[in-house]
């Protein structure tokens, strides 16, 4: 039994094959060039590596209703080339397995739901903060998603007292990912995040902006877990100042569990979405 | 064949009985005063209007995790005498009927849903505004609900440009429901909000409260229609106003539905809550 996974990403994909303990057989990383160019290289790979089904996770925004004409399409994204391209039917015309088709922040959340963070959580939010933001909300072993799945970067923010930065947003400006994506902290900065001391204002700032959209998404999807992944993970002096500005603009409204184990870092890192999408291959599979 | 509904609201309980075609037969109105005092009224109603199985929706927050040992409670609630209040219990004991139990803006949510504003779609939103500001998310025939339920009326917003009103929310002063809800607009009128008149620029600034939470609420539930209901669903000026903010504001980053059809008032009024109770129960009896 081989299970194959795609985490197919605005800059690169990663793809990959399993065994059936889940273990990692083979994964390759293909530039995402125009479709006609990427799409035989990974069709390729599956000819070569045969596998029993395939998960996805795909950049978006994805049309992921069954009953849409357009199911399977990326949508209104900006990259040249993709834009309404028919992602999944082009995949299943060439390859007749059983595949499971969602968007990239989804795949990782169900890696970080199963093997990480998340692993004890039956309501888990997880996010990823790093070029950009986006998050999935996991409710009883199923993706939340209603006539569309959610876009949770973009929500309206409130600004730091002190924070006169415009917002890197190309859409809305100054958004929570205007805001607190990773190009937001480097252009305020004017240096790579990695390279900010760890006791920079900034990153008072950034947990300030977190925290408050920590608090959104309690309200909203009363979640067990809040998992933050990303580059922003890798930032461990963040995560005791998220928990401080969430509980003072809480204000302990509504109850969440003890904030150390709410409000955690993703521990699967840059395979959280392959390893994801590996797992829910076999989920497609299994029915 | 009878179908009981209990609208329990922090001034007063609404109770009513319906036939099996879901006519109401009988409505009562019940002042909240101690639970000593207003349950037994309660119980008094359904033991001289025996029924098959009753509907509730509580004034909350409330416990509504099967799981949990505090299923069925009322828990934080500043309300004397109903602050870890055994509800649900108090009424199994006396009436042995099937009970579905849920919060106050999620039974109103079922009525519009089902014959009200909302009753073609699969994914709705409904909200409340008026003395405070609540919502319910009903997708594909069930209440979105994880950990708990959700309290979207207390999310974070970004100030109208000209509003310093310092905010009625006894909890976080400036949330939402501090700077939308109605004693916030009625605050700054100095006078009732059905006094204040309809071109009043108070209502833009209303309506860009209410179009910035439309945004969240639409970034994250992803519904199919919006329906506002509460005392600013009769305030018909402002629907207009607040689908330019919304549109203005979302700058398109997703796709909605047209906006005449996606942001509506609530059609069912001060009815909403019992009939959705009502038809809550008839849900429950059937399995």
């Amino acid at each position: 039994m081989r299970y194959g996974g795609i985490e197919a990403g605005g800059t690169k994909f990663v793809v990959a094959i399993s065994d059936e303990h889940q273990r990692i057989i083979k994964q390759i990383r293909i530039d995402t060039e125009a479709p006609a160019v990427t799409m035989p290289k990974v069709v390729e790979f599956f000819q070569d590596n045969p596998v029993s089904a395939i998960g996805i996770g795909c950049f978006g925004p994805i049309d992921i209703d069954p009953q849409s004409l357009n199911y399977g399409y990326i949508t209104e994204t900006p990259k040249v080339g993709w834009r309404n391209f028919n992602f999944l039917n082009v995949l299943k015309q060439a390859l007749n397995v059983p595949m499971y088709w969602t968007t990239d922040v989804n795949v990782a959340a169900w890696g970080e739901y199963c093997l990480g963070a998340g692993k004890s959580s039956q309501h888990l939010f997880y996010s990823t903060v790093g070029t950009g933001i986006g998050g999935g909300m996991i409710n009883n072993n199923q993706f939340y998603q209603a006539r569309s799945h959610p876009e949770t970067g973009h929500i309206p923010v409130r600004r730091y007292y002190e924070d006169n930065y415009k917002g890197s947003c190309a859409v809305h400006g100054d958004c929570l990912e205007g805001l607190a994506a990773g190009p937001a902290i480097e252009a305020r900065a004017g240096v790579k995040a990695k390279k900010i001391a760890s006791d920079d204002d900034l990153w008072q700032q950034e947990a300030y902006y977190l925290a408050q959209a920590c608090m959104t998404y309690t309200l909203l999807y009363a979640p067990e877990k809040i998992v933050l992944g990303g580059g922003v993970s890798n930032q461990a002096q963040l995560f005791p100042l998220i928990r401080k500005s969430f509980e003072h603009q809480l204000k302990n409204y509504v109850d969440v569990p003890p904030l150390e184990q709410y409000i955690v870092h993703a521990e699967l890192g840059d395979q959280a979405g392959i390893v994801g999408a590996l797992l829910l291959a076999e989920k497609v599979y299994n029915g």
